[in-house]
């Protein structure tokens, strides 16, 4: 069954096209800067990588643009859009609405509108590509896998905030959760390898940050919360910041609550504390001895620790912390700060192992550490297409 | 020597009158109501317990009459106001300026003003009572001790926030931390019975609760922040939310910040998740099958206990855990919902000894318990006048 992952947002569309059971990923790629004169498109085969630079004025044109390139005679890789049987389409925030993948039908797509307030930046663009890609793929079943569908089993005791009831009530303002995919795929693969239904954390550490406490494959709990601004410290996102912060910004500083907001969403994290919102570029610095970039790599590690702490309790144990996406396969500076002085926990870093770069699962412990230290590659496409095709052969 | 202790509220006036170095308590009371026709007076020395209702329109007037009392003929404790050779008062913020107690003149004074804008419901109260305290006891030297001296120990990689630099160099915000009299006093209690420096967690669960992660004697870390708003749950405050709310309550449900901030302050906690503020009515009330009760004393304790896992990862450890303040000496109902599921820290709970009721430091624990569970009364009068005393006499 060959399905198409589309990630819709508000000015681009990544894709890939899958090939089930075999999960052989045929083509790959993305457009980007949709609606400039300058979209970047690019397309990539086992045999062609090919970039282009073109303007691209909608999701709809870039859709069919995508389509033409996988039927054309030179570079294509199918015959007609016919071919392929299932479209499968991430989704940010399902609310409460949704806790499983499911195929689109009107009222789902009316749901997912309902929840555009929730995700504003993220739903919309995501409604966009379904119903672009109803239109292209008209023979494809449309299936929509929700960011927050894994985080649906976290307990009223962890999902509730200390405020009145009626906000959870009549407002649904509860913790929802994020990277539900990443967690939900990294998890599964770590489990497998332990060969037991363990108490996980998984540290999703790329451009958004969150963890989650994972309990007999369960979400239990996630730094995440109604929307995706608090927990760790992310690129440019402040992660957890006192309330009281906020008001005092507003009430005695004179600023406004919409700059508030931007500043805690761009101009606060990494970048707030550095000026560099590259990480390659603040632990460059930071081994140069530049001392804004040291500490904020160190508060960072701190905030992750905490969350460690704070996870096992919640568990009452702990036998593997899992780092995984971008930063968290990459930086092993990051994953070293993490791992030190962390032996209450069973936590022993293997020095070495941890230098060794690999896109394969591994464990990057000492022999003798009580809790395994494992890397795993993050892969939300392939566990999208897994969903899918689970959905549709079941 | 002669201590008179004042904790000076925006309309309220503590006191004890307490002699060093025996620490015995000559006398106590309290004004409460100041400004109304109907104020609360109280006195209690060894032999006399009086109560009074009647106008005290400032806290001049009501020092006065305390003043009075003292040296009445037939009340009284002393003769003349000259006897007492020292006033130490409680002062809420004390900023980045004060990491200790200090004798108070013209340059404190002006400082304590300068901090208003971080503690606007507290220190102007706390600089009213000490300018009072100077004109009626004229011959005491006056002496501030500050809630937030002992958290200055805190390192920046945990005082510091996320968000760009020069809110902490030129704005001070940053973590201050509050609760520091007590939380100073009953971990110096800790050590004392344990006989040694451990990794020690205090959880003062009060009007306000906070929790403080101690080090060789110092705090590392601890639950209020920049205000006295977040982390655990209170009575009428929410604790830790995703700032996410703030911005969503606003911009997409038309509350006004000012409401919100109300709403977090004063109708959220305890109060907000139940409809009761006195926790005595929600145990009760969750003990008769009420499932809000239930589900807020729930939250509550799972709040705790992240806190207590979090701090772990910070001290690298964990040798006991110590309650205080009203609700933590008296609630045997939320210290076992703290305690249990928790072995994986090694803290095991006698449900025996939780019930005991006692004015005695106790421990709490099973004699197998590897964490030592602690029940310490606080007494932050007694902590002023041992600071007030040692500062006067080293």
């Amino acid at each position: 069954m060959k399905i198409v992952i589309i990630n819709s947002g508000s000015s681009s569309i990544k894709y890939q096209l899958i090939d089930m059971p075999d999960v052989e990923v045929i083509c790959s790629g993305m457009i980007d800067r949709i609606g400039l004169e300058t979209s970047n498109l690019t397309y990539v085969t086992n045999n062609v990588k090919l970039e282009e630079i073109l303007p691209i004025p909608t999701h709809k044109i870039g859709l069919e643009k995508i389509a033409q390139l996988l039927m054309d005679k030179t570079v294509g890789v199918i015959n007609s859009t016919d071919e392929i049987e299932a479209a499968g389409h991430r989704v940010v925030h399902g609310g409460s609405a949704f806790s499983n993948t499911v195929v689109i039908n009107t009222e789902v797509k009316d749901k997912i509108k309902q929840l555009f307030d929730l995700a504003p930046l993220h739903n919309p663009a995501n409604l966009e590509g379904i119903n672009v890609a109803e239109e292209i793929f008209e023979n494809a079943q449309q299936v929509a896998v929700f960011d927050t569908a894994f985080h649906q089993t976290i307990p009223v005791v962890a999902h509730k905030y200390a405020l009145p009831n009626y906000l959870l009530t009549e407002n649904k303002i509860r913790v929802y959760g994020f990277h539900g995919t990443s967690h939900k795929y990294v998890s599964e693969k770590a489990i497998a390898h332990l060969d037991k239904n363990s108490n996980i954390i998984t540290i999703h550490l790329g451009n958004g940050c969150s963890m989650t406490a994972i309990k007999d494959g369960k979400s239990i709990d996630h730094t995440l919360g109604f929307g995706p601004m608090n927990g760790l410290i992310m690129g440019t996102r402040s992660g957890d910041v006192d309330q009281s912060v906020i008001f005092y910004l507003v009430n005695s500083l004179g600023y406004s609550l919409e700059a508030v907001n931007t500043m805690l969403q761009k101009q606060s994290g990494m970048l707030g504390l550095t000026g560099y919102s590259d990480l390659r570029d603040i632990e460059a610095n930071a081994e140069n001895g530049n001392v804004d970039c040291q500490l904020a790599l160190a508060m960072n590690a701190y905030r992750i620790k905490k969350y460690i702490g704070s996870y096992s309790a919640v568990l009452n144990g702990l036998d593997a912390i899992v780092f995984t996406a971008g930063i968290g396969e990459n930086s092993s500076y990051i994953r070293k700060l993490v791992c030190t002085d962390m032996d209450y926990f069973g936590i022993k870093l293997d020095e070495f192992k941890n230098e060794i770069r690999s896109k394969e699962i591994r464990e990057i412990n000492t022999p003798d550490s009580k809790t395994k230290i494992l890397v795993i590659p993050t892969n939300e496409e392939i566990e999208i297409a897994n969903q899918v095709f689970e959905l549709l052969t079941k």
